[in-house]
């Protein structure tokens, strides 16, 4: 067997590969690991190499397909595709761009999607259209098309027919037709039945997920996430809706920044994974009703005056180009069900990944977010309330917080009688993230430093170690803990907790808590009846339970019987986005849950203030 | 009985009006006729009248709903809703603006709008909405105005709740649900039954018709008339395929100004009728297969090679956002089926205006237009065929052509031994139009000026008496008749017939003629088997039977038993804008039609060589 030296950057090992091999197998056979999501059928990205040094090869049709011209030029080529002939040098997955974003909403797909049946309702089929041909013969492209198809000129929007004649004339009548349903949403020339894909998307108040998937396998090949644009305009629905109620132009503005930012999302994920956008076929869409209502342009005013209802509730459809989100122009856009004015279809999403309606047991889901909400049933009842925490535990609005990107501190220990930090990547610690921050207070609770009314006990500091003792002081008029100094352990900057901090996550925390507890009175369920309590959000592998029962986030269950569940709302829309039957799933949990308006409840200020404490040991 | 004086301008005629009459009732009780429309309801603008001396009483609701601002504040106001109270001078019905264009599209209803039963299928309901009041309760605004309705979601786009909660709220909860078949197209708030229009639209080559009309009554409101825009890009069909062909950007562009002149025309039509285009639920277009095509973005490259087919042809509704027309967003536009590549929506409207399918006679109906058709049929069978008349009789493309507006020379005639010309309005000579130039060609054939050939027969001169010998001359190399010299009776400049012009006409008539030769032909229809011949265009009513056959346009038929019938694809449009069983029966008919291609004919060659000549007396 004839071998060929194959370099592999950036660990600079050198492989025999057998010649005419592929670089994947020969990678794989020697033990180095070359991420293959898609098993090495050049349908997805993952194993992409950059050649460093060698000739390149020539692009395969999968590598124009899946990595697009621009990086074809760049060197890139699909390692599963690419055969070693010659000593060649390969960067192994170099990242395609210099953000290094923890993606924290992007939760593998798992058990849940592993459970369901795939059925994403997007068929591809290629058919042969005989063109017409007489001239006394009365017909038309699309009549002939239909009689192939079985079709009605209804099923088909007239946008479609703006490139029918092109379509069916490229390939001698050859053409792939997609449907979803009775629609037809593509008729492309040749066969594409390979490229299927589409995106589910979470819009959360402080936070947007989006996450391209391949229909037919269920593989996720890109995910990005970043902060809601609307969020300049108010950090929370009131301020948002007030914003909206100001003048129309405002409504126009938030719904153009929404729109805006999921262009972005579909760019990037297109370019993240070289799918092109117009292989997309079908969108989900989950996020709170007043995200749902913005995106849809609907004035929200009266969902932010008592009795706080919604303007519509029912599931959607609709074509992309209705929406101006430019993937394919007829995909076709799923919006699921709302609930109540408060309670959307995040909501929705949230019982859809946890299956909490489905269980005998009663169980509760947290879904922690600037808007979360708390669900608690079983399959005989279920209930949910909102929990407005405020964007504290996603980062923001606290004096150095951030979402959880690179350099951002996500744990905080008690070590030596310091505290210790860990930032994300590594990095010089730039903020902190919720993890973080709920780790930091439980460990200053732990430390003494914070009270259980939440005040930073700077009167107290004397009784600290030494070196707890320098970070707690009084700034101006604000009491304050030094997290990181400037410089200490490499932070970028001196990284402060506040007291007003603090009191952003009481409030945060004061809302969950007791969403939970009223839920519970309201079920007449006592907590050794809860056999679990799933806890949701976009924390990404960071959070700690023990953390988050140490500030009373959550109702002082045993450890056991908690779950850190990753961000549930965006796996109910990734649900949805594969399987058909998941989605009429939803419509069916949507008018099942029981609304329970806490503010209307002669026991929640009560109940709320007690929450807004810390749980005293 | 007191009375006050009231002058009415132009014709300075003062009467003594019952103090406390409206201007229209002491108006017509005196015996002077003021136009109304409506029949005094304050529902058109025809009854105008503007205040010249006189206190100017405030305007009423109907003024300012009719009228609108601008008009109001220049003294403006509906005749019928103003009463006498002192001594006034009024202008009656003075022309809006200053364009004095004869509108020649516009035909009004007439008959054929008379032996139909109004039913457009809007239909305006006021219903009162409760609105949600509990929290607890799960439902949404929409929920309870389709409770109301009796409607389910389906029924209404999302579009239409961007300002539902508003219009719920402004009147508490009474509101004008506006649907056409199950789809809601409206809520506005309080009571607007009596505010329901519709557009019905002519698109042609190179003329566009648009008539704004009410639904209730059937009544016209405004009418405009305008050229085809996208004309600068080629005259004919065939030149304007061949641009679009070029590239992408094209299309887009002949698309772009159709629908810029469409939204002009809408305009148009609002600010001569007082009518907000939001108040335009319907919109009925008919137009040529190409012109359908280009203003549904769809690319008619392939209409313009053999086998000519159409992209498609079925009957099409669809919201007035997705065409960017801007009446009520959410308006039905509706177009007409197509037969054929060359025999389009305009034919079917032709067919449904003259109810040629539909008499046990055989009949002939003659559209007149760039691309003008020929229908032929009974009950029994119908035929229709393409006659590519190329723009000459809409006054384009000859040296003094112009559309029929004012100056236009319409009437030409012999007396005393020269020619005699009318122009429209009786204003200076500004060019020709249609009318004149059959007339023209006609008296030229009479006065020997022309032969049989086409020829000007420049050669033969001396014959002619003195004043026509003077108008016969060759100017460089080629032979032109001089129809007005500058300044004779009044002409702007001088007015020319070239022999181009002639050979123009020639090509026109011999379209015309050799497509009713043909299906005559191939339906076995001797001439005295043809009990009528219907001529059509947008001739307004000018057009000189006599004339036309003089010159051969239409086959020699005795002239008792031909009818010019205005623009009767035009009147297609209104017929299914007015009546949704006309509208059906636009489809049966559509279906009905049997295309004939003559340019696959082996005959046609020679027909339309001969049918180019002129009939030899």
């Amino acid at each position: 067997m004839t071998t060929v030296a194959l370099t592999l950057l950036p660990e600079r090992r050198t492989l025999q590969a057998p010649h005419g091999a592929t670089i994947l197998a020969s990678a794989q056979e020697a033990g180095v690991d070359i991420t293959a999501t898609c098993g090495g059928r050049g349908r997805c990205t993952s194993c992409r190499v950059k050649f460093v040094s060698g000739a390149v090869p020539p692009p395969t049709v999968m590598d124009e397909l899946q990595l697009g011209d621009a990086l074809v030029r760049e060197g890139y080529r699909l390692s599963c595709q690419c055969r070693v002939m010659e000593p060649v040098a390969v960067l192994v997955a170099p990242p395609l761009d210099e953000r290094s974003f923890q993606i924290l909403g992007a939760q593998s797909p798992s058990e849940a999607l592993a459970r369901v049946e795939i059925d994403a309702g997007i068929r591809k089929e290629v058919v042969t259209v005989s063109l017409p041909k007489e001239e006394h013969h009365q017909t038309s492209d699309l009549e002939e098309m239909l009689a192939v198809l079985g079709r009605t000129p209804d099923d088909v929007s007239p946008a479609l027919l703006q490139a029918l004649p092109r379509a069916l004339r490229q390939q001698r009548g050859e053409v792939t037709v997609t449907t979803f349903g009775s629609r037809v949403l593509a008729v492309e020339p040749g066969d594409t039945r390979l490229l299927k894909f589409g995106l589910a998307v979470d819009i959360g108040t402080t936070s947007v997920v989006t996450t391209l998937m391949e229909l037919e396998s269920g593989e996720e090949l890109a995910s990005v996430s970043s902060l809601n644009p609307q969020a300049v305009f108010g950090a929370d629905l009131m301020s948002r809706i007030a914003f909206a109620q100001l003048d129309a132009g405002n409504l126009r503005k938030l719904r153009t920044r929404i729109v805006g930012l999921l262009n972005q999302h579909i760019e990037q994920v297109a370019a993240d994974s070289g799918v092109l956008p117009k292989w997309i076929y079908k969108v989900v869409i989950v996020g709170n009703t007043c995200m749902h209502h913005l995106l849809l342009g609907i004035d929200p005013s009266h969902v932010g005056l008592a009795p706080y209802a919604p303007v519509m509730r029912h599931a959607l459809v609709l074509p992309a180009r209705e929406l101006f989100l430019k993937v394919n122009p007829e995909a076709r856009v799923c919006l699921l069900p709302l609930v109540a004015g408060f309670v959307g279809a995040d909501a929705v999403g949230v019982a859809l990944a946890t299956r909490i309606g489905e269980t005998p047991e009663t169980r509760i889901a947290v879904d922690i977010g600037t808007n979360g909400e708390v669900l608690l049933g079983s399959r005989d009842r279920l209930w949910a309330c909102s929990a407005p925490a405020g964007p504290a535990l996603e980062g923001a609005q606290l004096r150095h917080g951030m979402r959880g990107a690179l350099g951002a501190i996500d744990q905080v220990w008690l070590e030596d009688g310091d505290l210790r930090l860990h930032t994300i990547g590594d990095a010089p610690a730039q903020g902190i993230c919720g993890s973080g921050v709920i780790d930091a207070i439980a460990t200053l609770l732990e430390a003494d430093i914070l009270d259980w009314s939440g005040l930073i006990a700077v009167e107290g500091r004397d009784r600290l170690p030494a070196p707890l003792r320098g970070r707690v002081s009084v700034r101006g008029e604000e009491r304050v803990v030094t997290l990181a100094r400037a410089g200490e352990g490499g932070a970028a900057r001196e990284i402060l907790l506040t007291q007003d901090d603090v009191r952003q996550v009481q409030l945060c925390k004061g809302a969950i808590a007791s969403g939970a507890a009223m839920l519970q009175r309201i079920a007449g369920v006592a907590p050794d009846q809860v056999s679990e309590l799933m806890l949701a959000g976009g924390f990404g592998n960071y959070l700690s339970i023990r953390s988050a029962l140490r500030i009373g986030l959550i109702p002082p269950l045993p450890a056991s019987r908690i779950r850190y569940v990753g961000n549930a709302a965006a796996l109910g829309a990734q649900l949805a986005l594969m399987s058909e039957t998941e989605r009429a799933r939803a419509e069916t949990i949507a008018r099942r849950i029981e609304h329970v308006s806490l503010a209307a409840h002669p026991d929640f200020q009560d109940v709320f203030v007690d929450c807004m404490n810390f749980p005293r040991t």
